[in-house]
């Protein structure tokens, strides 16, 4: 029997991903041009769903990259001229931050130890930042942050651009994009699909900005999927380069899986299934929640430090056909971490919880 | 009966690709982490089959990133200061001197019509020209440049950093990696995949550039696939951001394939079907060759006037399960373009002929 994988990305697939490759492999959606009306409706039909999906406005355009670390590097050369503000408590927030740097860019930190989160009350945006870059969700120690702090934020900081990281988190944070500039995530977590595409999604205010940058001499906004470029050609479901096309295929059928089901309902499961998770670990002897405050423990990655070693763990609950993730970075020998993403059932989360506990 | 793509990109699936496809499903390759020893090994792979294939020496590393086109901004940004040199001769060329322009390099341009090609002896590349780009084979125009003359232009000029798009020619070009420092292709042409993995091919000499470049304040070299960071993560088989490891698996398994045919067969396979569309287009009174000049045909893309609005022809195979490109740009229709990839047969090509002389 095949492993069940609760690993935070790459991650067990959707159940239906696999149907849908079979059907664009019998369609030969891998030989159409990006350039035809089949490739157009293709773009059209994933956008629909995502729309649905994440109540996206029409405001805002959805674009395809290779991966969400592209998206890093492009709203940075897009809609930042001088100066970013990062909100970092954790490797994926810090790389965010890393980009800017790399790209030059006059960078603000605010910075929490790992397993710590951030809240609206505390968070002061310095005067001349741009661009606030926020982590929903850290993949690297299973901290969120609360949607409803990142909204009071971009209320009382209206001004700047907000971009919210959602890579291991969407569709389950529910973003109003009315306030929202730009948000991006990659197919390989919680849409269940293997790696190789990133989503962005940008507001007309974002568009201004890099028309605006890109009439400088004194900086590019890159040449490659600058937003310019990919949102004149979104305007005909078209893109700059030959996308993905299969990938985009499937994103857009598991999508309307996700829709069938209904956002709300993939809420409150994934909620469900986190309050099962967390309840466990805070009744264990073997494990503990990392996150000690409630309010910021990730709903869609589930991190405990375990008694034992980590890799004890791992290997027990392996035998029983589980694949869970290893801690992060100095946190790889004393955590693990747990993905709870709408592919795996409660059921199989009560599975793994059941095997935790023998391996405890 | 499925009809069979002579597109040029994406174009007919390479054969096998399908079953490849299924067995990375079945191994659960879609949900492997790419900091597995699992993934190591596939990255491993597909980096000696490629090795094998295209005869690259270890001075030169091989990277991935989402197109072939991101490679055009990558290369650009990490081993050009100043000045780059572009020889144009069609769409794709263009786009890749646009790159340039785009990242506000001191762009060279050395233009010839569309249809025509390069040759060494005319060619002069100006003094302060860091980078010479060449387009071995133009997409849009169905002309290529000689590998002979490619490698003379290069002992010519052996303190520049030579860099060929081999985009919809590769694995065809005899390239020698001993002076060829960077080239770069796509995985849904002549290797016959579906779209979504660009190959970056580098030399050490282009890592000392870009370590250098990225030392000054007054540029950068980008934050994202950069080639310091993409050669520290290939040393131990690793990728900076989660790539397409599905779509790597896929490439290492038809590289090997075309291996086991051998590179010699291949090219020899390619030239007689190119000789024979070749020689239908000449004698018949329906098409004729776009490309004048027998040394800068194609033999990957066979480009072709047509008497007829060329809609007409393709409308006509079409019937007969046959599908080809149109012209490119403004000359969508009045030309046809056919690609003469591995994934399809001297019988198929033949299949082909006998269909555009009912079509005439």
């Amino acid at each position: 029997m095949k492993p069940l994988y609760f690993t935070p990305g790459p991650a067990e697939l959707y159940p239906t991903v696999h149907q849908h490759l079979q059907t664009a492999l019998d369609e030969q959606i891998g030989s159409i041009s990006h350039r035809s009306q089949k490739f157009r409706d293709i773009y059209r039909f994933t956008d629909e769903q995502l729309r649905i999906l994440l109540n996206i406005p029409s405001s805002h355009g959805i674009f395809f990259t290779g991966s969400a670390s592209e998206v890093w590097e492009r709203v940075l050369l897009n809609c930042v001229e001088h100066e970013s503000f990062h909100m970092v408590n954790g490797s994926f927030s810090r790389k965010f931050y890393d980009y800017a740097q790399s790209l030059h860019k006059f960078t603000h930190l605010l910075e929490k130890p790992f397993g710590k989160g951030f809240d609206f009350a505390e968070t002061e945006v310095p005067e001349y930042a741009e661009l606030v870059a926020i982590t929903h969700n850290e993949t690297s120690s299973g901290v969120q942050m609360r949607t409803s702090d990142i909204h009071r934020l971009k209320k009382k900081y209206s001004q700047k651009l907000f971009c919210v990281d959602m890579v291991s988190s969407a569709p389950y944070p529910d973003l109003d994009f009315g306030l929202i500039d730009s948000a991006f995530f990659s197919v390989q977590k919680a849409f269940g699909m293997p790696a190789g595409l990133g989503v962005w999604i940008a507001s007309e205010a974002c568009l201004e900005k890099a028309e605006r940058l890109q009439r400088y001499d004194s900086l590019t906004i890159g040449a490659h999927h600058n937003l310019p470029t990919l949102w004149k050609l979104y305007k005909t479901f078209e893109t700059p380069a030959t996308p993905n096309v299969l990938f985009i295929y499937v994103l857009g059928k598991v999508a309307e899986d996700l829709n069938k089901i209904g956002i709300e309902t993939i809420r409150k499961q994934t909620e469900e299934k986190a309050k099962a998770l967390y309840r466990f670990l805070e009744l264990s002897d073997g494990y503990q929640p990392f996150v000690e405050e409630e309010r910021h423990r990730s709903q869609t990655v589930v991190v405990a430090n375990t008694t034992k070693p980590s890799a004890e763990v791992i290997a027990a609950v392996k035998k029983a056909g589980m694949i869970v993730g290893s801690g992060y970075g100095k946190f790889k020998e004393s955590q693990i971490r747990i993905a709870n993403f709408p592919a795996t059932s409660a059921g199989q989360i009560n599975d793994l919880i059941e095997e935790l506990k023998r391996a405890e």
